[in-house]
């Protein structure tokens, strides 16, 4: 036995350090008092801390520690504004500070891959680069507070069917692109001090044992420092997960996998070194251990959640200027939901919020208000009676306002959705309701996209809110009242049917396989590519003024980047936030690209008429994709349109600038084909002079449609069918110099 | 050197056995004296013989022999008549008997993935069923007449672009259920003397050398006995063909690949039993050689080529009985088509025809016709001045019948179309012409489909020749003018849009791999089951008579098959030919069944008032999905409805019937889920009992939600948190009597 120091865990005896690399229950790390190691709780976050009072319980049985209830990540999606994510990852910092946690699981950054993911309402968006932007602030937020952070579900875990077993077959160029980005961003912009992986196998290995994913990427290319630790009973071969890069199991599982541990480094089928390795990650984490802080200002904490909340609900739609509802309108209020708000998820992330604000109260403040529930929330009671009881309310009134959405029940961790519509009974009550009030507002609750068909067409307002937290009562009467300007925008597309989704056939897999077939075709890049009508675009949003964006220019910055300047006026009457969006559209490269991709995207707050003019650094990766032969990102040279967006589909102003791009030369071996081997920079030329000294005939015929016949063939083979023109020796040759050029 | 007897050419020197592996030139095999085998000459076909007259030459530069040109396989395909497959087959047959050709190849049996595919004029359907059948007759009729066929592209060859190339990405279940199952017909009921595989890879393997498709599947699980031929030129590495199953390389390489394969053996790398395998093989080809017949029957086979031309065109509209054509009527004549017919694809499959029929001509014949070119074929002269002359000839006449289509510079073997348009010039032309005609009919030739839309309101009546061979022209003006009834279905989807194909955002691919996304979900499995609006639909035609379909009786048959019966009645006044379309259609099983899918048809021949009851054995395969778990077809337990459909998208009657299905097992391994092994039918109900019995409150939970949260965890990972209720040793007895009960 060597001697202990304090300082080095490392030098622990095998069996203490191996205690460190798995729970000591089912919410912490094992302390280790020879070498100064407090315990690490870990606990389920982001959008509020959930402290569990009890011991062992996975899902939400047992009370937690009352934390405010932040808007949840579907809600911040949709305010494209870091500053959203990061006063809250912040705010959950000072609550976790003071309830004694260390490290706050969270925040989600997987892709929206399917609008049915029971788990969306914990996502971001559909596009990687708002999901990043968005988790890194958060990140930032939360750590600046000291406290760590876990982005998670690392990675491909677009699902809750089947989600610990599910193989996500998904090809290199499509994670690259879509579903490993936002992952990318967070790591490097902002350092969480965990990643978590997730439960699902990608390409049929599971992430918690995926040493592509765990050690390569994440920390080989992205420089990741800190400790990765398993979704909550994500590993499953433990040795393989530690080999993999996996350096937490949780919870413990009472000393069954660290035995595997102990007895795989006896028997010298594992390096001691890959223990010291995670054993040095985990360790780090107990520098996060704190004394807890004198608590938290529960109010301040409300109100800033309503702040936030406010900024984060989508307008869809204000014909005839129903909202804002004006002071003195008399206003029936519709829907179970006015009263008993849904505003979080079920399940891991579950908060038990310290108080609930609910809209009817908000909005009794400010406007007179008639209320008939007109459902149940579990479907219970005469429906056709509280339907009749909410149509004679609303008769007659200037505006009804229904609060529709769907339960928690109807959506949560462990199950996806099977349908996108409301309940059949809240649309008979809309289209009820909206066929004899003057004007009808529908403000829809949900962790997910809902069908709006149905009942479109017969309302004047359409309000999204998501998920807003435990303040969002009032963030929504202070939107309906225009105490604020609404100012979120979808970062979610609402199809017209969920037979349109791009993954409809596909999700959620079977037989233990989801097959990613849409590819890099992820909801806006799928509808705007295959010109799929929708009904509300990615990146919509209606405000109470409007906007004008002019003086849009481009211009490149070397090779491979560009600077984009836009002026934005705020040509109403009332002060807003308008939220800039950048695309960058390309037929470039040899990739199928979609339609248009989000590159860039700020919110600009401004006074009545003011302007302001924004500007935006493209780097290369806003023009690069995938190239699987290269194993890396290339941008193709060629001509890319940059363009300003008032939403994915669409395109307000452009301008298209040419990029010399990568200067590739492509490899060539003998499986290259004719095609290939003709039009190489180096070897082209060289080869053809040389087939039209030796067999001119031949050469006319490659002009003249043979190409076109062969040209994929591989090179060996043709060469074979010519020797004489082609020999051998001159083919390694133009190999040897291609290469060289590389 | 061991002694040679004529009679086995396995006891030849090795160098004279692996020489018989290689063709001797572009067209033949080697003759080899001293076993007695003949040269044995394989040319391009299937609806022609094509014997080149020159030496070296894949791209029909040269003049091959003369010969009947029949419907190529597009048409056969919407003919939905095995027996015009069968007696193109048979007239080929002693056609190349005439010619003095043992192997005339074909028929292509590929599933036209995409529209777009340029060599889908080779290819019966987009439904394998069909696919099967028709070339399962062909196979049939030619072998009769002692005439090898090579059924092809052996596999998954559904693109030009990059063809020699590209990795065909397809999962298991896709290729056994859409890609496989025409090959798998026709070999298993026609037992062709060749198949021919194909130049593209799959999944990552060149199917010249995939040991699973040519050796497991073709031999080992369906039996083939004939030789394995290479596509011309799609030997990659010869020796890695040879045992993967490859038995005859085409054309040869001088005697390079054969010098690998000897030093192979002689290195000890290949058995030389390999090598005799495939001599056994290729010699029994030359059993096929025969002396050249006296000639054929030119006229006999031109009139053979009309009749069957007449039973493949499909008339998709014809509003207010515009057609058949009345004598007296006064007909204007427009297009160049009309009169230089396009009636054959471009490529290796192109026959120098005895002699070519023009519709103009044959019409004139019939009625009083007025004749304007229109356009070009090459997109010279001016259009202008052509469509202007054009309209002269149409204004007021009584019906003008427009020749539209695509020119053979606009699809062949070689490359896939970009786009479903008529040329443009086209498109104008036929708005212009239905703008001043009482009534519009356009009749269509091409290769594959072409997009109705932007003139398909125009026009009164549309008929879709694709490519109907050499008397085509008379084909069309006999049903044009009633001489026959029109009988084709559509054997593939007539799009709205080029968006709306499965494959649109996946075909042809990105380098080097055509990822095969949408899955089982190709041409109307696709359109039905994501409920996509069509132009025409799978399995749609008229006829010029009507019929009802009445009576279906569906009953049982054991646990996995049923008999359908229906009665059809030719309810018109004329005789016609109705195609009886039987679909069926489950959501049984753990897979997403399409829709429905074509499981039998056949084509009924009745006079005016005439009534038949046809029967359809519907067996297990009708019912069964391939399972990859159990790598195996499947009949899931459960409800199915046979169909009667007028097309894939009107289903006319049908009736539910309940299988028993295969009583499967299912495996369980501690990587089996919890949910799984609580529904497993051994194991299950003893887990259960054991569980509660240890754990009470456990159950409970089980029961109510933690199977949501935690049912797809592995059992192993179960079984490490709940030890005592569920200890390894029980699991380990559960597993052998799940195992036992399989």
């Amino acid at each position: 036995m060597t001697a202990t120091t304090p300082s080095d865990p490392t030098a622990l005896p095998l069996e203490q350090k191996v205690r460190l690399l798995s729970g000591q229950d089912f919410w912490s790390t094992p302390a280790v008092a020879e070498a100064g190691l407090s315990s690490v709780v870990l606990t389920d976050g982001p959008h509020g801390v959930r402290r569990q009072q009890g011991e062992f319980d996975q899902i939400g049985l047992l009370e937690s520690v009352p934390a405010t209830c932040f808007p949840p990540a579907v809600a911040v999606g949709s305010s494209w504004d870091p500053e959203v994510a990061e006063r809250i990852g912040a705010a959950v910092g000072v609550e976790a500070r003071a309830i004694g946690v260390p490290v706050v699981l969270g925040p989600g950054v997987n892709i929206k891959r399917s609008p049915l993911c029971g788990r969306n309402f914990e996502y971001y968006s559909e596009d990687p680069l708002l999901a990043g932007v968005l988790g890194a602030a958060h990140v930032r937020g939360q750590q600046g507070e000291g406290v760590g952070a876990s982005v998670k579900h690392f990675a491909a875990n677009n699902q809750e069917t089947q989600r610990m077993q599910v193989s996500a077959d998904v090809d290199e160029r499509t994670l690259r692109e879509v579903y490993l980005p936002a992952f990318e961003r967070v790591v490097t912009e902002s350092r969480p001090a965990t990643v978590m992986c997730a439960y699902n196998k990608v390409n049929g290995v599971y992430a918690s044992q995926h040493r592509w994913l765990l050690t390569e990427v994440l920390r080989e290319e992205w420089g990741f420092r800190g400790a990765v630790v398993s979704d909550w009973g994500a590993v499953d071969d433990r040795v393989a997960a530690l080999e993999a890069g996996l350096d937490l199991q949780m919870p413990g599982d009472s000393g069954a996998g660290n035995a595997l541990v102990v007895e795989a480094v006896r028997a010298g089928v594992l390096d001691e070194a890959v223990v010291d390795r995670s054993v040095r990650r985990v360790a780090a984490l107990a520098g996060l251990v704190a004394e807890p802080t004198a608590g938290f200002d529960v109010e301040a904490h409300h109100a800033l959640a309503r702040e936030l909340a406010a900024g984060c609900a989508v307008l869809l739609k204000n014909d005839g200027g129903t909202l804002p509802l004006t002071a003195g309108t008399r206003i029936t209020v519709v829907g179970e939901f006015a009263r008993t708000p849904r505003f979080q998820g079920g399940g891991s992330s579950h908060v038990n919020a310290t108080r609930v604000d609910d809209a009817l109260t908000a909005l009794q403040g400010a406007v007179e208000v008639t209320f008939a529930p007109g459902f149940t929330l579990d479907g219970s009671g005469d429906a056709a009676a509280l339907r009749e009881e909410a149509v004679a309310a609303a008769r007659g009134a200037e505006v009804t306002v229904v609060f529709a959405g769907l339960a928690e029940a109807d959506e949560s961790e462990g199950f996806d959705r099977t349908t996108l519509d409301l309940p059949a009974g809240q649309v008979d009550l809309i289209r009820a309701v909206a066929a004899v009030s003057l004007r009808t507002v529908v403000v829809l609750s949900s962790g997910s996209v809902v069908s709006l068909e149905g009942w479109h067409d017969d309302v004047d307002a359409v309000l999204a809110g998501f998920l807003l937290g435990q303040a969002g009562g009032g963030a929504l009467a202070d939107l309906l009242t225009g105490a604020v300007d609404p100012s979120g925008r979808l970062a979610e597309t609402i199809p017209l049917r969920l037979q349109d989704t791009p993954s409809y056939l596909t999700f959620p897999g079977e037989q233990g396989h989801a097959r990613y077939g849409e590819g890099v075709m992820v909801g806006y890049r799928h509808y705007e590519t295959a010109e799929q009508p929708v009904r509300y675009p990615f990146g919509h949003g209606l405000s109470y003024t409007s906007f004008a964006t002019t003086d849009l220019q481009v211009r490149t910055r070397g090779a491979d980047g560009a600077t984009a300047t836009v002026t934005v006026t705020n040509t109403g009457e009332r002060a807003g936030r308008h939220v800039v969006q950048v695309y960058v559209a390309t037929a470039a490269g040899p990739v199928r690209r979609p339609a248009r991709e989000l590159r860039a995207f700020t919110k600009v707050s401004l006074a009545a008429g003011e302007s302001a003019t924004v500007a935006f650094e493209l780097d290369r990766r806003a023009f690069a994709y995938w190239d699987v032969r290269e194993h890396d990102w290339v941008v193709a040279p060629g001509e890319y349109s940059v363009q300003i967006g008032a939403s994915a589909a669409d395109v307000l102003d452009q301008r298209t600038v040419t990029l010399a791009g990568d200067d590739l030369v492509p490899e060539l071996t003998l499986q290259s084909s004719v095609a290939e081997w003709f039009a190489h920079p180096v070897a082209g030329p060289q080869l053809l002079a040389g087939f039209v000294a030796a067999m001119p005939d031949g050469a006319a015929e490659m002009h003249e449609g043979m190409l076109q016949m062969i040209g994929s063939m591989p090179m060996r083979r043709f060469a074979a069918d010519f020797g004489s023109a082609v020999p051998a020796a001159e083919l390694d040759r133009l190999m040897a110099a291609a290469r060289a050029a590389r």
